[in-house]
């Protein structure tokens, strides 16, 4: 596709390339990233804490409402489930939109996590960010004061969304039971070790409570990624 | 450019929207990211360490030998400087290469920062491999063994580099001075403390030992979000 050394590379031969690269993306022919695709998980002990330690990386997703899911994907369309998520009930839809950045730069193939929910929000990496051009806030899911919008591309239409881009803070979902055990409440900061070759502690892991949920820590791929979750030799939580 | 609300985009709008972006990111008409963008440094104050801490995050980079410097540039090509770096006689160059991953997959604007050394080495992010669908190894400087090529194309050529695409091992640039005041050697481990709204603690950061060099914490683009070290409150570098 590209010769060998020396031989000189015109531009439109380069521009062809990129140009099939980018069709092809847009065709959805190269796979693009399930929403939460790197996890690392402690095994379970008896007489340790009450869930093991499960730690998932979120990749640059959507939540949406009803009504936008309508319009970017058409008159009555529902999500339809890829895959199962930790938490029960949620799951990785086969929906992908692509967001177009005041840049005009462009991420393809963003996933919608189910079920739809009462907003819309965009969650990315502060890498995503830079390269969009959108100085993102630092958020808890839900909480759209003072955040910018995007455009929103479907199969079937687009959506100039006015708020709710973010990065979602880091955090750990807890229920009874993990807060009994970890001396925490709701709203509490928690620390994150990581040992490894690329060992961190991430600060400030903020404490979700929910009855229903099971504890999983959630931090986006620039984390993930900054400390090589997949090499993780050891993980630990604490206060 | 693209409709508000409920208006149905058609496919080939989406196609055009897409070239359009692309042709004009080819051109260079979407600024490049300097090499070394962000930054964040400690105030100097007397009875402390000989040096302040400064900490830069090193953006995707390239260095070149002469001879790939002229394969990919034209015959007698040289690195113009673009702007100095913090390290004496270390510059951004002006030349900007576009890398072609195993998916074939692109990535342009890609910076060499000089001047040219006796290997060429691409360094990049683990967001940018799993991108490019590249498996980086964590490697210091100069240590390809074991190392995944790429594709490089230039202005004047393309060159297919065997090995050479790391991501680079987070580190510490320290004179004798810097490495009496903390106490340690050349190859010795550190922690980068990181206090802010994403605070969190960098282990494993390499000592690495030349006479003529300014303290200087080198961190990737992935662990410069992790942490958002452009809203830092407190940094502090330890045994």
């Amino acid at each position: 596709m590209v010769a060998e050394g020396s031989r000189t590379l015109q531009r439109n031969e380069v521009e062809a390339l990129v140009r099939e690269v980018l069709t092809q993306r847009l065709r959805g022919q190269v796979n693009p990233p399930p929403a939460r695709e790197r996890h690392a998980e402690m095994p379970f002990r008896a007489g340790g804490p009450p869930n093991p330690l499960v730690v998932n990386v979120s990749a640059r997703h959507m939540h949406v409402t009803p009504e936008h899911l309508e319009i970017l994907f058409g008159a009555g369309a529902k999500l339809t489930k890829l895959k199962d998520l930790y938490q029960q009930g949620e799951f990785a839809s086969e929906q992908l939109v692509t967001l177009v950045g005041p840049r005009q730069r462009i991420i393809p193939n963003v996933r919608i996590l189910g079920p739809t929910r009462n907003y819309t929000q965009i969650e990315l990496s502060y890498t995503d960010g830079i390269y969009l051009g959108i100085d993102l806030p630092l958020r808890i899911s839900g909480n759209h004061d003072n955040t910018p919008g995007i455009t929103i591309l479907g199969l079937k239409g687009a959506v100039n969304l006015d708020r709710g881009v973010i990065r979602a803070e880091r955090h750990v979902h807890m229920s009874n039971d993990d807060m009994a055990y970890y001396g925490v409440k709701d709203g509490d900061y928690m620390k994150l070790k990581i040992d490894g070759p690329c060992g961190a502690t991430f600060d400030r892991l903020k404490v979700r409570f929910h009855p229903k949920v099971i504890l999983e820590v959630h931090i986006d791929t620039d984390e993930g990624n900054a400390c090589d979750l997949e090499t993780a030799t050891n993980m630990e939580l604490t206060k």
